[in-house]
Order: C-alpha cells, then structure tokens, then sequence
C-alpha cells in the first residue's frame, strides 16, 4: 500500500514558495506516493498540480462545505464542514508530513503530526522549540527533491523501528 | 467534475445485505461515480468491493487512526480521529447518498445529508417521519440498479433547480 | 456528579414547541440536571430559558465560531467552529436526550445518541424504524413533566444495568 | 459577559510546572474568568485545582468519549470524542490562551488560536518562528500573576481594535 504525504503550506504565498510546492508535488508523485492537502490555493494548489501533472493522486481535505471550493488540480476534494479542525484529518489521514513555509495553521499541522509521532520534512517552514530548549523535530530539506527523498527515509526508518517494537 | 456517491450502511450485516452493498457498488462504478463511504466492513466493506472489481475508485473516511482499519477494498482510506463525528464529514463529503439497510449511525448519515437538502435513495433503509408526519424525503428503491438511476435522476433534477434558483 | 441531558430541537419553531421546551429546561433546572443544548435560537433558546429562570446551568454547544451566536440565555456557550459535525458532539456530552419536534439535525442528534446506547425521550418527536421493522427506541412523553420524569427512570435503569455488567 | 480563557498544557508535568498551572487557575478564577481546558491530568488538573479552590468556573473539552476521564477538578466535563481534534475547539471556545509548557498537542493549541487572532500568553511555552524569521507572536510572563495580567491587557487592547476596526 503507498504512503500518504501530508503537503501543508498556506492558502497565499510568494512565487518562490510555490515554486517549491510545484516541485514537491512532481516528486512525490514520480515516487507513487499519495498526496494529501488541505485543498485549497497557495501553497496547496502548487503542490496538487505539480502532482497532477506527473498524473499523480493527490486528495484536498477541504475546511468548508463545498467541493468547489477546492482548487482545480485536486484528484479527489472532501469537503469535510469542520472549519479548523479539519487541520486536525490532515494530521491523521497523512503517514507523514512535508511542511512549506506556511502560517499558523500549518504549524498546528505540523505539532499535530509530531504528537502522532510522524515524521516531519520541513523547507523553509516553522522552527520551534519547547520549554526547555527541545527541538519539535522538523527535519529540514534544502530543496523539494531532497525533502522528498528524506521523507522516504524516514518513513523507512519508522518503519524498520514499529516492527522491531 | 464526477459526483460523489455516498453508500452507507451498517459495518455487520447479512448476506443478502451484503450482496446489495456489493452490486450498488459495481452499478455506481459502472457510471463513472466516485463512491464515499465509512471504509470499514460489513455494507461498507461489500460496497468497496463492487467498486474495486469494476476498477472504480471508492474512497473509505474512517472513523479511528489507523489507516489499516479500513477494509482491502478501498481506493483511498482516510483515518480522521474523529468517531462518530466522521458520519458528518460522510454526509458533507458526498453529493447524493445511497443508504442500505443500517443502524443508528447509518440514520445520523442520512439526517445530516436530508439537512444539507442533498438526495437520499433508500435500499431496505429507515423510514421516517417528524413530530408533524412529514416524511425524511428518502427515495426507495427496489434493487442495487433502480437505486443507481434515481440517485442520478435526483442529482441532474437537483442541478437543475440550483441553476434556476 | 450531576447528569448531562441533552435537549435536541430545530432552531426555528413554533410557540406550542417552544412552551414545551422551555418547560422541559424549568423541569431538568430543577432537579438539579445539567443542560446541553445546541445554542442557538427556537428550541435551544426556549430551553435556556427555562433554564435559566430556575438558576438551572444550560451549556451551548454552537456549530459556528462566534460565542455571540449563542442565544442570551445559555450559562456558558462553547462555541466549536466545526458545523454540523458539532451535532456528534453534543449526542457524545450528554449521557441521555430529550428530543423536541426537530428537523434533520434534530434527528441526527437521536441518532448519535442511539448509537452510543443511550436513552432518548421524545415530545412530538421523529419516529423511525429500520428496513427489519425495528423501532429507534426513542421513549414518547405526553409531557414535558413527564419527559424528565422517564428521563431520569430511564438513567437509573442504564445504571443498575451497568452496574451489573 | 465574561471573557473566557483556555489554559493548556501537557497532561503530564513536572510540579514546577503544575505549581504554575495552579497559580494560574488560582488568578483567573480571582478575575471571574471562566477557565476551558482539556480535561486530563497534568497542568490541565493544576489548573481546574486551582481555579475549583477559589470556586471559579473551569469547562473539560475531553478528547475522549468517557466524562469520568476529565479529572476531578473540573466544573463541568464536555466529553466530545473527536480525538485530538478537540483542540480546535479549545482554540474555538477561548477568546485567549494561557500556554504553560506543554508538548505538541499544546503548540497545535497556540497555533489555532493565533490563527484565529487570539493573544496567547506563555510560561515557560513554545518559541517558534516561520520561514522568513517572523515570532508565533506568543507574549511570555515570568509569572503566573503576570501571565493572568497580561492577557486581561491583551483582551482589553483587541477589544479596543475591534471596535475601532
């Protein structure tokens, strides 16, 4: 069974961001992989069509009510009604995560994944650090095909580590 | 943009339950429908299986974490972490439903889709009515393939009142 | 601890409807019951009212995202941004319902309550049974007097029968 | 109507840091807040402690099914069943947020309710900065007392804002 990828990134964003998002998306789906994102435009529309131009999947879990809404590279739209909290859907149906810079929303996707204890890539997203200095985990990426290649390695690592447990 | 057909119905039923489940799928397949369900078994798993052996795509929103929860039909599983909740991302997730036998979750999807005014086609279903003896408006079908046209005669009728209102 | 009871109704609704339900929050508030409601107007608001004229405490659970939606009688109003599916939330906060007339969203709160095995009550309520004849157990009450009294009945019966499981 | 404040944190903790949660409770209930947290144990019990010794209001948004899992602390317990979803209804139901350490689950929570332009007070919390170096915008307070007095200040000024807006 393919792996899901969460790709989180914000609704707006600069050409340069996109431009990331596109890649991401190509790469992701020359490896197979199922692409999940939150549906909408910015970083999330870049991303569904860099996937959707290698024929890829890639399925929008969309915050409102309307499939419509969703931007038009989605292979499959869920409009789910939940608001924010489909932020929340996105953590779970992903198996792991690729952050793109992005707002708050994308960090909640972010601290939502890492409660789950799913790996995270980040490229030139959200750094954080707890109380006491722990870092929140994001392993970071200098290009698109390098956060892909990583996510795949981490996957594997989880992986060979929930079998051993 | 294809429509989304919803099937839901219990996740433990009987064979002659199961074997509508299983030939409404094949019939929503064979019109080129994507089919939304709960991913789990019983009228979810036999519908999924209908679809999958017509090659057509049904995707399971499923109500724990675990992708793996979702039974081997499915095209695409979707674990949300939601519960019971995930019935209103069902409802809201599909154009029209098609509702099978089923229990007090089945009843809870076709409300919540009745409430959002989208059609609702009833194979051995619940039947209805409110504090005033008006009916629920569910549609009902006497096999797998009656269920398939009327679902699709009350969504053309339906575009056709929303593009004249 | 005090029991969580749910009273479930459209928010728009006639004045024989809202008598009913502002009667049935002046009989919970005053054996001393916590109220859960949906927040809103007609029966959600008719219920905190009677609520409230007793001292009683009502808790509205609001689909939107804004507390001011809330109707001027609840206690405390929570509201959850996540639309319908905030309907799952209330049939899971309260341990028994009591269902007044109501529309679709009225009866997916029945529903969801079912599901988790819990006692509803009905006044001029939704009747409904499943494709083998069986009925959704919903309790009828002639009055609102009398829907509390069978409420509680019927919490006392769930618990010596949990007690002995 | 009184402002209600969400206070999060982990459900495990040290007594540091449940002696701040305390602390907090302690000073909100003092300023007639009402207090939303997450139910459980660690510095969501401190804080409900706290709040329950000087008879202040404190709401449980449980992520589970079961009111007995809310500590006992709580005034009143919301069990929603939404998983870890239910923290977007704790960002949601606050009109603030006072964040004392906390895990992932906590930084999902400040997350949400930045994005929804809430002010989030820190102790001891999550540092976080995007891409292009710009702050979560979490205000930090040294002290418990601090922290209960800067979000009074900080509800004050968006009150201002809003109406001038």
């Amino acid at each position: 069974m393919a792996d899901y990828i969460g790709v989180v990134g914000a609704a707006f964003c600069d050409r340069e961001t996109a431009d990331l998002a596109y890649r991401v998306g190509r790469a992701l789906a020359r490896e197979g992989l199922i692409v999940v994102c939150g549906g909408m435009g910015g970083v999330m529309e870049s991303v569904a069509r860099g996937v959707s131009e290698e024929k890829g999947v890639v399925i929008g879990i969309l915050p409102g009510r309307d499939r419509l809404e969703g931007n038009r590279y989605l292979t499959y739209a869920i409009p789910t009604g939940l608001g924010d909290a489909r932020n929340a859907v996105i953590a779970c149906a992903a198996d792991a995560l690729i952050a793109i810079a992005g707002g708050f929303g994308t960090l909640s996707e972010i601290s939502l994944a890492r409660k789950a204890g799913k790996p995270v890539v980040g490229l030139k997203t959200w750094k954080a650090t707890n109380g006491t200095g722990e870092d929140i985990g994001v392993v970071n990426a200098a290009t698109p095909e390098e956060a892909v290649a990583k996510i795949l390695d981490l996957l594997e690592d989880k992986r060979r580590r929930d079998n051993t447990a």
